[in-house]
C-alpha cells in the first residue's frame, strides 16, 4: 500500500485485492464529497463484432435488476443518498460512477458494486432492448453522431475501433441474452476492473468494504488484443435530406495514450482546434464561417486519433475546408512559436488544476494516471509534463505524424457528393 | 468590513466602497482557484418595451471594444490566463464571470471591470446587431426556446417579465446606438453592481484593486419598479408544422426569491419533477411517456414562477397532460409524506455542498444570498433552512400558491389546437 504526501497534504493510496481488482484513491483534504467508481477496462472494441453494442446494451442491463436490488430501489437508493451518479461505455472502458457526502459512502458502494453484477434475466433483456433500439433510431437524427459513425468506419475500416458504440439494429436485433452473459463473464472479471476513489474517505475502510463486496467475484480476463492501424487516406461525402448543415469531420493517426508525445499531440489540439483562442476558432468562429469548429484528441489504449470537426452551411462547405486545411497546413511546415506555445500550457494548466478540484474530476484522473503510468501522479506532475513540451517536440511529432495533406476526411450534409472536393 | 469563520475555516467578507459598489466574497482553503464577477442588476424586465432585447445585445457589445481593448485583446488576454469565463444576461441581470488561478487574478479583474464599460461605438453596434438578428433566427428553431417565449407572454401578459430576453427582429433593427448609451448609463452605474468574489485571493489587496478599477465610474441608478403581476389562468395552443415533438408548459406564481417560503417552493418543485427520482421522472419518464417532464422555480425580486415543462410525441401529448395534471392534483390535495420530504431534503442538502466545493458556483452563491438576504450565509445556514421545512410549511405553501386546477398552460407542436384540451 503506497503512500505520497503532495503540497497539499493529499494522499495517495493504491491497493491490489488478492482476487486481483486494482484499488486507488486520493484523500483531497478540505472537501466533504467523495466520488467512487468501477471502472471495467471493457467497451466496444472488446465485442464480437456480430455482437456490436453488448457492451452499452450490457450497461443498460446494469440498471435493471443486480443481485440485490431490482432497477426501482437502485434509482431510490441514489436518490435518497442525494448521489450524483451515472454510467457510461466508451471503446476501451465502461464504468459506474457516483458522488455523495462523506457519510453517504458506505451504502453507494453497495450499489456501485452490485452494478458490475446484473442479474441478466431475458425477460428484462428483452424490454431493455426495445430501449437500446429506440435509442439508436434516435441517434439517427442527431447529424453529429451520424456523421462522426461515418468518420469512425471510413478512418479504421476492418479494426474493432470502427464500430458503434451503440450496436446496429441487426446486431442488437440478433443479440441472445446467453452471448451477453458469456461476454460479462468473460470481461467483468475482477482482474479486469479498477476501482477509483477521490475525495473525503478513510482509505483502509474503503479497502476493507471494497474486499468484502468483490469477495466471490470471478477474475475474468484481461487486457485485450492489439490490432495494427492500418490508415488509408480517403475523402467521402455522404449527401443526406435530413439536416440542414453540413458536418464534416478530418482525421489522422496520432501517438496512443501512455506514449510519452501525448502531451505535445494535447497541445497541438488545443493550439489548432480548443473551444476558444484557437487557430480555428479565429478562422472560422470568429468570422462566423463555422458554426463549430474543433479539433481534439482522441486517445486509446495502443493508437490515437487527432480529428477535426467542422459545422457550416453547405453555402460555406468549400470555405470552410479550404481554410482548415490551410491551417493544417500550416501547423504542418511548422510556424508555431514559442509565444503561442506558452498560452497554450497555461491554458492547459490553468484547466488542470481548477478540473482537479472536483472530486470527481481528480477521481477520473487518478484512473487515466494509472491507466499510462501505472502509477497514480499529482498534478503538480503532469503541470510538469507539459511545461516540459518545447517547440522541437511538436515539430518531431507532425514529422512522425503528418496532419496534412494524407488525412481520412468525411463529410455529411445536403450538398452533393460532387460539389465538396479536398482542398488543391 | 465584516468578517466570520465558518467551521471549514471560510472567510466571508463583505465591503461598500464609497462609490457605491457592493464587494462580497468569501475565502476557501486549499484551492488554488478563484471565481469573480461584476454582476449587474439589471436586465430584460428593466427594459422600454420598444427597446426589447437591449440589455443582452449591450452584453454582446462588451466583447466588441471596451475603454482599453480591443474584443481581439479581450479575447487573448482571457486566453494567455488561462479563463474560463463568460457572461449571460437574464430578466433581473446581466454579469460577467471568470475563473482562475490566484496568479492571474489581477489582469483577469482587469478586464473583467473593463466588461462592464464597453465603448458602443456606431459601428461596431450595427456589425454586431447583425449577429444579434442571427442569433434570435437561431432560436427560432430551437422548440424549447419557442414555447417558452409564448409561455412567457402568456403567463405575464403586460407585465416586464413578459418580454424575451433576445428581443424581436423589430425591436433590435430599431434599436439605435445612443438608446443603448443612454441604457447603460442608466443602469450600468456602480450603484447597480456587485462584485463577488470567492476561492484563493487576498481581500484586502482584491478591495484595493477593484477601488482603483472603479474610481470614476458613475452612480447610476438602482432598484426598479415592482409592477404587480396579474395572472388569468388560459390553455392555448399553438400548432407548428416546424417541430415533431409536442411541447407543454404550465405555470402558476409562486413566492418570490426573497420569501421565508422559498426553500418550501424549492422542496416542492423537487419532489414533483426534478431530473431524476421526482413523481413526474416516475410517472412520465420511467415509463417513456415523455421524453422530458421537470418542474422548476424561476424566481424573481418580487414573485415567482412554478413551471412544469413537458415535450413527448403528439400520439401521446394528451396521455402526459392527463397524468401531470392527476400529479399536480395530488400534490394540491395534500399526499406528501415525511419520507419523501426527507428524502428530498437529503437531495437538496447534497447538491448544495457538493456544488459548494466549486468556486464558481460558491460565487454565484453569495450573490444569491446577498440579494435575498442582504447579507452573506454559510452551507451550514441555508442547510438549516432547508432541513427546516415541515410538511405544514409545504401544505401552507400549496394552500397560498395553488399548484392546480387554475393554470397558465401554453402548448406546440404538430398538433392542432382542437386535439388537445386541459385534462378534466
Amino acid at each position: 500500500m503506497a503512500t505520497t504526501l503532495t503540497r497539499q497534504d493529499s494522499r495517495f493510496y493504491t491497493h491490489l485485492l488478492t482476487n486481483g481488482l486494482q484499488m486507488i484513491g486520493q484523500e483531497i483534504p478540505g472537501v466533504q464529497s467523495v466520488a467512487a467508481a468501477f471502472w471495467v477496462c471493457t467497451g466496444t472494441r472488446d465485442e464480437d463484432r456480430r455482437q456490436m453494442g453488448v457492451s452499452h446494451f450490457l450497461e443498460h442491463m446494469a440498471f435493471r435488476k443486480t443481485k440485490s436490488f431490482t432497477g426501482e430501489e437502485i434509482d431510490r437508493a441514489f436518490e435518497e443518498l442525494g448521489a450524483e451518479h451515472n454510467a457510461a461505455t466508451s471503446w476501451e472502458m465502461t464504468y459506474y460512477w457516483a458522488r455523495v457526502l462523506r457519510e453517504n459512502l458506505p451504502r453507494t458502494l453497495e450499489i456501485l458494486a452490485e452494478l458490475t453484477h446484473p442479474t441478466l434475466e431475458a425477460e428484462a433483456f428483452d424490454t431493455e432492448r426495445k430501449v437500446i433500439l429506440e435509442e439508436i433510431a434516435r441517434y439517427d437524427d442527431v447529424p453529429s453522431h451520424v456523421l462522426i459513425s461515418r468518420f469512425m468506419r471510413d478512418f479504421y475500416g476492418g479494426h474493432p475501433l470502427s464500430m458503434d458504440i451503440l450496436g446496429t439494429p441487426e446486431t442488437i436485433n440478433a443479440l441472445t441474452v446467453e452471448e451477453m452473459r458469456s461476454y460479462w463473464e468473460r470481461r467483468y472479471g475482477t482482474r479486469n476492473i479498477i476501482f477509483s476513489i477521490a475525495g473525503n474517505f478513510d482509505w483502509n475502510e474503503v479497502v476493507k468494504q471494497v474486499e468484502h463486496l468483490s469477495a466471490g467475484w470471478q477474475p475474468g480476463e484481461t487486457g485485450r488484443a492489439s490490432v495494427r492501424v492500418q490508415i488509408d487516406p480517403s475523402f467521402k461525402v455522404y449527401p443526406t435530406e435530413k439536416f440542414v448543415q453540413e458536418q464534416i469531420a478530418i482525421g489522422v493517426p496520432t501517438v496512443a495514450r501512455n506514449d510519452s508525445r501525448y502531451y505535445a499531440s494535447a497541445i497541438l489540439a488545443t493550439i489548432l482546434g480548443d473551444d476558444t483562442g484557437s487557430r480555428l476558432f479565429w478562422a472560422l468562429n470568429q468570422t462566423g464561417l463555422a458554426e463549430s469548429a474543433s479539433a481534439q484528441l482522441i486517445e486509446f489504449e495502443d493508437t490515437g486519433l487527432f480529428v477535426v470537426y467542422l459545422v457550416t452551411q453547405p453555402s460555406l462547405a468549400q470555405q470552410v475546408l479550404d481554410v482548415t486545411q490551410h491551417e493544417l497546413e500550416r501547423v504542418q511546415n511548422f510556424d508555431i512559436e514559442q509565444e503561442e506555445l506558452e498560452r497554450c500550457k497555461a491554458k492547459l494548466n490553468s484547466s488542470l488544476i481548477i478540473g482537479g478540484e472536483s472530486t470527481n474530476e481528480r477521481m477520473m484522473g487518478l484512473i487515466s494516471s494509472w491507466q499510462t503510468r501505472g502509477r497514480l501522479e499529482t498534478l503538480e506532475e503532469i503541470r510538469e509534463r507539459i511545461e516540459s513540451v518545447s517547440l522541437e517536440d511538436l515539430q518531431a511529432l507532425v514529422n512522425d505524424f503528418p496532419l496534412w495533406p494524407k488525412q481520412v476526411v468525411t463529410a455529411g450534409g445536403p450538398l452533393p457528393g460532387e460539389s465538396l472536393r479536398q482542398s488543391a
